[in-house]
């Protein structure tokens, strides 16, 4: 902890690439364009994957997995999913080294082992997913079919960020199939409900529900949901998608079921996914210039006790209490460390777990010994309190729940006043310079005017909210006429 | 159900093929020798990585994750691993596509888009990890480091077969590093141990540990530790290894770290994996003409109920007790399908099961409502039992136990009445024709020996047991002198 954080008013790009570094979230590799995502990183992704696959399955999904690898001609079956990734893919032509003649010791690609058909490395499983679905939907009593993948996808973006924009990332997929345009759409529905869930309960993170425009809209797909969070910086960040797809893939698949009366007919699907994108989310909603604040019910380390002592026998009786109080929190699933290296002095230790964001701090000295209290600190508002021994574990376990909420309502009230009404252009570029965050304005409902407004601004349209109130208005940039009013930001 | 099985003693081959796919445990893909996992088969892999998962983390591994991909330069670093692995490589060289100007709405890859070094697909990730471990370890005190990895790799291999040889598969990979020989050693053989315990306590599969020779030993390693495992047709598989790396990746890395009087040394490592292979020796070590027969301890479903009713009345009344024992399995989480399809008849849904190797069924109908009684039947014996209401889920909760026993006790028999001493080749070529398993040898130690006799009967040296006696002899091929038996077998 030798040197402090860049700021996040001094620099808040800088401020988030050291933070994600520092706090052992992830870092680059030497592999351009794709990270190392480190162990207390992954930790925490565990623990979203756990939440989630548990939202899946209590929803009726199953997972499966697909290859890696999806043949040319498979990838071009939809054109326009494919045309939306044809531009960043990465491509194995190859499937053999051999020894470099000119070079002892160094390996060259084998010109004899060139494959047939080009590989793409998967951006997103649709095509191999719905080319394996034409074996497995037949009838009616197929459907619907549930299935989710979690997975590493490829797509070779110019300029990468960690977590935000990397040339590999992890996340999940669904794909589900159903008989009815219905029953797709409310598949795709029920999904972004899940996300939102999944993002306010757990993330703390206040999002909202909308759909994209037809130009931020998934190639190949007909409708778009989303759920849009905002960051402290004044950007939105999109958490989630979750496509309705029509009978595009089916049709270019060709999968096809007998309904109940035995006439063939193209299946309906959708598909849905989150990312470790979520994790760059999760840091620069909450965090600050002393590091990462996570919410409890992401934290892998909920609770860190740390022993201050001079003596060994101060240091045997902190750990004999801390040792009582470890076997208590495990019973209520707190996940607590004792940071018993003798290596380092508490100042540092404290330091270390504030980079670190764990929730709640515990600290142990002579004089608590003495008069039976423990020092209580709590991460996101970085208070202290010195509380009795007696009832403690049934405080933590509260503060920790309180911790939770607070976090939530923090975000909220900053993403609540942090979405402006504005009428015209010019009002739109000063909020957009001055104060950030979504800006709630009309729109004529034109490709063309939201890319002018992009190309003059960096701002898009971030969604339709679902809860729009209805309005009829004036586009705030040609003064046609509109239907209600879009959310603009600029856009992680 | 529409057709049997071929049965094992037809054609053990095609029967393992064919119960792979009709068990919707995996099929092929679009993708040369790449599988697609099916939900059956996914949930049983899911309850593997769930317990190994756990073992890891209780022997202090953290999870963490590395790219896919990996530079041409980077591999070839640690020459062995490379050249083991250079014929088997997937290569990326470009990373766009574009339109095909001769072939309107198909693509080719952009020649633009060429990279300025080729990307591995990672067949194994020691390069790429160790490459990153050089920024991780400074000093004594950030070792041992001890990180786990669930990944993908692939390998392109010739020949595929679901589970057992897909160029893509999915398993994890443990990579440590320590601060002496004997440490890393240490580590080596725990996780080797760690495996046989998983083998023998979830899968019921009793594992030989044991060492093997340089030639199959792994690419980079100064030592392999294996577990294998004899299959039911008398072919050995490898279920998992463990290999100590020595230093041989911390000097092709140049990964240091100062000792704890400041010295500078090379740190020692290991790597440990085992992948969906295991998911073939499950099948091939416990299946029969039926189907799959699954170990509760891994049974995705470990309890059927089937109705058999006439009336809706009747349905209604085993409905309200299947319920009620649902309820119950879950307090002691067992987990239970009740199968109330309408659209399929009893002895169909006993036929499915029995394909899906549910270890036990409870049949309940008109006669169980009068009596108050069940009908339960076991997949592994295949054997039927009318038991009192009463009771029930305790008997059930114990059945399954037993199970679970019984079934390592069938696979420990066979394998042990499968492995034979032979002292001249002769009848090494008889044993292994007629009786096949394990061959108790004894070998003179050289790659030479070990080559011909691979050579002359497709039979490898599986390993050389951990536990054999101490016992000199005189190699069964040229009779030279032999320290000591070794174990060889026809392989998966």
């Amino acid at each position: 902890m030798s040197k402090n954080l860049t700021t996040r008013a001094e620099d808040y790009s800088k401020w988030y690439n050291e933070l994600v570094v520092r706090a052992d979230l992830a870092e680059n590799s030497g592999v351009r364009g794709c990270m190392v995502i480190k162990p207390y990183g992954y930790a925490i992704w565990e623990k979203m994957q756990a939440e989630l696959d548990r939202m899946f399955k209590e929803t009726g999904h199953s997972n499966a997995y697909f290859p890696l690898f999806v043949p040319k001609s498979m990838f071009e079956a939809e054109e326009k999913n494919a045309e939306g990734f044809a531009k960043e893919c990465a491509i194995v032509t190859h499937y053999r080294l051999k020894n470099d003649p000119d070079k002892p010791g160094k390996l060259m690609v084998d010109p004899n082992a060139k494959l047939e058909e080009e590989l793409i490395v998967r951006p997103t499983s649709e095509a191999i997913i719905w080319s394996t679905y034409k074996g497995w939907i037949q009838s009616y009593r197929d459907l619907p079919l549930l299935i989710n993948q979690w997975a590493n996808v490829v797509r070779w973006e110019m300029r990468t960020r960690l977590f935000l924009r990397t040339a590999e990332f992890l996340w999940q997929e669904g794909h589900t199939a159903h008989a009815t345009r219905k029953e797709a759409i409310e598949e795709s529905e029920k999904m972004m409900n899940v996300y939102a869930d999944f993002a306010q309960n757990f993330m703390a993170i206040p999002v909202i529900k909308g759909l994209k425009t037809e130009t931020e809209r998934f190639a190949g797909a007909e409708e778009t949901y989303c759920i849009e969070a905002l960051m402290q910086d004044g950007k939105a960040l999109q958490a989630g998608t979750s496509h309705f797809l029509g009978q595009n893939f089916a049709k270019a698949f060709d999968v096809k079921f007998a309904n109940a009366e035995g006439k063939q007919e193209h299946v309906w699907g959708t598909s849905w996914g989150v990312s470790t994108r979520l994790m760059g989310a999760l840091v620069m909603t909450h965090s600050d210039d002393n590091g990462l604040v996570l919410p409890p019910n992401l934290a892998p380390i909920q609770v860190v006790i740390v022993p201050i002592f001079k003596t060994d026998e101060e240091f045997e009786k902190i750990s004999a209490l801390a040792n009582d109080l470890i076997s208590q929190f495990k019973k209520l699933n707190i996940s607590v460390k004792f940071d018993n290296r003798t290596t380092q002095k508490p100042g540092f230790k404290f330091a270390e777990w504030e980079l670190k964001g764990v929730p709640v701090r515990i600290a142990i000295g002579p004089k608590d010994l003495e008069n039976e209290t423990f020092e209580i600190a709590r991460r996101d508002t970085l208070t202290k309190e010195v509380k009795p021994k007696e009832g403690i574990v049934k405080y933590i376990s509260d503060l920790l729940a309180q911790i939770q909420s607070d976090l939530f309502s923090k975000a909220l009230q900053y993403r609540d006043t942090h979405i402006t009404e504005v009428s015209d252009f010019e009002e739109f570029k000063k909020v957009l310079e001055n104060k950030g965050g979504f800006i709630s304005a009309h729109w004529d409902g034109t490709p063309e005017t939201e890319e002018k407004i992009k190309e003059l601004t960096k701002a898009t349209i971030r969604c339709i909210a679902l809860n729009r109130k209805e309005e009829i208005g004036n586009c705030m940039f040609t003064g046609k006429q509109s239907v209600g009013r879009v959310l603009f930001a600029k856009a992680y």
